[in-house]
């Protein structure tokens, strides 16, 4: 790739996807699961780019959604409602009545209060709602903190028992249909063993509802498939899949999967440029135009980000610093680096996922633009955010004055 | 303040800031500093809201900012140009040229490299930058090491050496001129004798420079005065101010001050709506409507942030988390709530600095609106996002679909 064009015409910073290589992702995960009826759910809180939500609907994809705002952007994007799950913790009524009425494949309950409040809301609009419920298998994920989610300290999902007892509530109301089962135990997953304990325990649910005639059609064991951010043994998708149908033997069912992370991860770059050096005797700093709030994870999860020069010649280490006015701010620390000078470019790897989506305009900074490479030509997918855009909001006031 | 009537008319998540308050606490940092020459320069990184920015210029403030954004949302709020200071680690060329064309009162220049980027382009426009120099005491400030600035480690300023060859190398450039000196050893601070110590150290460079026929005009301290998130002892603003004046004894300067969240940080709260209680065998969760994308301090940093409900029953311990599909997904962990219900209302303590500017549309969430309360009455300052603005900027492709 022409790093230094895409610079030119689109300057920085500057997310680039891999099109074709996300589509690969998407295909190869899916025919792990050919052996049965599957669904692959884009998970869309990773990358909620719209061109890229189209090309992945244009595969066949199916969408999980956690906001009613990415059920909206997966069907504007051209996703069939009858492949798009909503998930979340907290669903407004508002949101709820609205995702009803799209008539989707499925929300996702996370608690007995929330399938109260679905099943009011259906009974208003009376409709029959489609529900799944997340069950909380208590099985640790070893992953961050922040994003383990299967045990019984988080917030997500029911326990067994609880869950049990709430599919009963549903199979007995008119507003309610319970058509799927759902876990999710955390995200970038490296040892898969942990997904399939939770399989077992909750495929064994399973036959425990069908005993008292619910019969569960979906069977959705979230995503959380683990990428190589630096040196991660990346997860074994034959491995991974086996594993999940093996725990379904003799279950007809639809098995769905909602990879996020695992299907854009790896296919995203920030571009970003070098403002110039600075060096005290203490340390090396390499200061460039993006920050965190281009891309958060360094600083919220002190996650790593390879970052590559385009130049070849002696490295020595240094912090890559951003703009923005706290220490806090950097995309890399104690890496090695070429000498830089102004304008050079640097690649930060591994960006696909939880880059954008995380952006925000702190220090009055517009976010970046997006850009797509596919079959080798590169396009434009989001505009790079104007001072106009930011402050568009707070124009509820005269402002005599006009910059 | 009926925070029922607000929600009512506004809905939450909302961010409610006290107008009254904020005046008077910049009327109180002023009026310590009356015995000299004292320009109050508000950092707008804290709460760029453009009323909020309005009423402080109406009072004569001046404005600290750290990007071009920043420096255009002070002119359009009515700030002098010359009451404009940009400072920040990373200023891009097109930015200095800005700065410069616009005459505002001084580049804060934190790097010899930018400082001949500066000249560079003072040069090429034939004008005079007025620059200050950041100067970084080498004193630890003893805060969240995020915020913490005046290391060597850090990434901010240059040391008392590079300071004085860099001004010497200003007075010896026709397209510089060396007005000020600054220093910011960090944020949040409780313990002010940092501040002294820095203040003095710095105080004895303009001796230095004066020998060399260097004069400088404004002595810039920087901000960073702590506030009460819990039980901190707030900072006394008199001896605040006492340490700064005595380390100028003889001096004939503006001190200049760029208070952030001591203007703001205690009169701003976000108003949250209960969506429903979740209690399992291990904890009490109250999920609300606001997130992690709304108030990212107590994920990023681990704040405090106090959260009171209107209600008066008997509490007992619980996490107030948000919507958002992340275990870091938190507003507060075992704190002590009334039993809530759907709808109820929670009021976030302490808001009003580095809530609304950090916020993002993670989980195509739209942003919080934003109102003012004033002599007693509300009005709204910023409209909450619609989903529309959230894809604005990537509507680059033809969407065949329409939500």
């Amino acid at each position: 790739m022409d790093y230094q064009e895409l610079k030119n015409i689109y300057d920085t910073p500057l997310y680039v996807y891999n099109f074709d290589d996300i589509k690969s992702r998407y295909e190869a995960l899916k025919s792990e699961f050919k052996a049965r009826k599957s669904l692959i759910c884009y998970a869309v809180k990773a990358n909620s780019n719209l061109s890229l939500l189209k090309m992945l609907a244009d595969l066949g994809s199916g969408f999980d959604c956690v906001s009613i705002g990415e059920v909206k952007r997966a069907i504007l994007a051209g996703a069939k409602s009858y492949k798009i799950i909503f998930s979340g913790v907290g669903k407004k009524d508002s949101e709820i009545k609205e995702a009803i009425n799209l008539d989707i494949l499925m929300i996702n309950v996370e608690s007995s209060a929330e399938l109260l409040r679905v099943e009011s809301v259906a009974k208003e609009l009376n409709k029959k709602a489609r529900i799944s419920i997340r069950v909380n298998p208590n099985i640790d994920a070893k992953t961050h903190p922040y994003i383990s989610t299967g045990l019984k300290e988080n917030k997500f999902g029911v326990d067994i028992e609880k869950a049990k007892s709430m599919y009963l509530k549903a199979k007995n109301s008119s507003f309610l249909d319970p058509v799927g089962i759902h876990f999710h135990i955390g995200s970038q997953l490296l040892d898969i063993t942990p997904v399939h304990e939770a399989a077992k325990v909750v495929a064994k649910l399973l036959n425990e509802l069908k005993a008292v005639d619910i019969d569960i059609k979906f069977f959705d064991v979230g995503g959380g498939i683990g990428i190589r951010y630096n040196k991660e043994e990346p997860v074994n998708l034959y491995q991974y899949a086996q594993g999940i149908l093996e725990s379904l033997k003799g279950q007809d069912l639809t098995i769905v999967c909602e990879p996020g992370r695992y299907i854009v991860g790896e296919c995203g770059e920030l571009l970003t440029s070098v403002i110039y050096e600075k060096i005290n005797d203490k340390k090396r700093f390499v200061i460039v135009d993006a920050a965190m709030n281009d891309l958060l994870r360094p600083s919220l999860y002190g996650a790593y980000h390879e970052i590559l020069s385009l130049k070849n010649t002696q490295t020595s280490n240094c912090d890559v610093v951003g703009p923005v006015c706290e220490s806090g701010d950097f995309l890399a620390k104690d890496i090695n680096l070429p000498d830089l000078e102004s304008g050079d470019l640097l690649v930060v790897k591994n960006a696909g996922a939880y880059g954008f989506t995380m952006s925000s305009n702190y220090n009055t900074r517009a976010r970046a633009a997006e850009v797509a490479i596919e079959a080798g030509k590169h396009r434009l997918i989001r505009k790079r955010e104007s001072f106009e855009d930011l402050i568009k909001n707070e124009l509820v006031e005269d402002f005599g004055a006009k910059y």
